[in-house]
């Protein structure tokens, strides 16, 4: 550092992507509307919406049984196969998915690919909520497999065809890694290449970032 | 080298691959039986065999329209769709269709991908027989790109869907770094691993013999 006075930039992509901004406004739009508006898990992780959407008197529930009435909005990560039928089923709920549209392709490429015989590999967080979701449409045989530790990569099975997804915020790299490997168990190899197009420009715009300044914080 | 006497050694698994050996059989039966025997191109590029197949009357034909008669043999490399047609519509020609059973299933995979929308994409030497037969069931959008000239990869468009596939005797690194780079241009990437497994098994045995001996004659 040269100065005392750090000079503070931002990447030239940043905020929330349009899935997350679209999710916000829809619930926005909701409670102006005078309804009475609950999200699913919150929208995003950043204390200042948070705040903004509770001044507004939305509220947040963990679970889909904790809702009973009104508006629910489901954000942009989606959510597992038999939460959403849960939640279609109920009438007396006002159902707005926001689930991203680049959410919804994996969740439909999960489902393709074990109608077509593909044991459905997904490399991200086992934990992540998308990944929750997605998987619930990879069928019985599929497995979650992280991104950043190798050694949960044995899960993969030898066997004839192999269906890979990724949850869509990881390095593309990690996914040609892994497809790589993946190559190796099998005769038949299906990669939808579902890393998010506007992550794909963050994370170019981060490093081109990284390399001209002294710190960062993502 | 310790003596003047070299120690020579074979590695584990060698000659001809099962194809290859099976063509020469059914090439040589067929003229025991007293049928006139043409081979369209050299079985497998080996002066004792070639040798052999001669003194045994065994002709061979470099193109289809130069054998009119008597029994053709199709090598185990296979030839390309309209060459195919081409034999079976002469009525005179007892055809014997020695095309690999792996080779015959590159074939059938590179129509299904063509025919499921992908762009095909063949690794391996473009003038080789067995990829001039393959890509002849590619569609009109295959390319061909080189294993070992990586500039050639270039031909490989940005699209939505790669099918990719390989000349059966490449080595498997160079199909799964051409994959990781198929992904970076297409959303849909499938590729179904046509290296051949006896290959496979032959070129391990060669690495790990190479490691032993002082030099090596493949």
């Amino acid at each position: 550092m040269s100065t005392n006075r750090p000079e503070v930039r931002i990447a030239e992509r940043a905020g929330f992507c349009y899935g997350v901004r679209l999710a916000i406004d829809k619930a926005r739009q909701a409670s102006e509307a005078g309804e009475e508006v609950t999200t699913l898990g919150q929208l995003v992780h950043n204390p200042g919406i948070k705040a903004d959407l509770e001044s507004r008197g939305i509220q947040t529930a963990e679970l889909a049984d904790q809702v009973e009435g009104g508006t629910l909005v489901v954000r942009a990560h989606g959510v597992p196969r038999d939460e959403m039928e849960t939640l279609k089923s109920k009438g007396e709920l006002q159902l707005i998915d926001a689930t991203c549209t680049w959410v919804l392709q994996s969740q439909k490429a999960a489902r393709e690919l074990d109608e077509a015989g593909y044991t459905v590999c997904i490399i991200g967080h086992e934990n992540h909520p998308e990944v929750r979701g997605v998987r619930s449409y990879a069928g019985e045989k599929h497995v979650v497999v992280d991104d950043m530790d190798r050694s949960t990569w044995e899960r993969v099975p030898r066997t004839k065809k192999l269906g890979v997804l990724s949850q869509s915020t990881i390095l593309p790299s990690k996914l040609e890694e892994f497809a790589a490997f993946c190559l190796k168990r099998c005769h038949d190899l299906r990669v939808v290449n579902t890393v998010c197009p506007v992550t794909l420009t963050r994370q170019d715009d981060s490093v081109k970032l990284a390399a001209e300044v002294d710190a960062m914080i993502v």
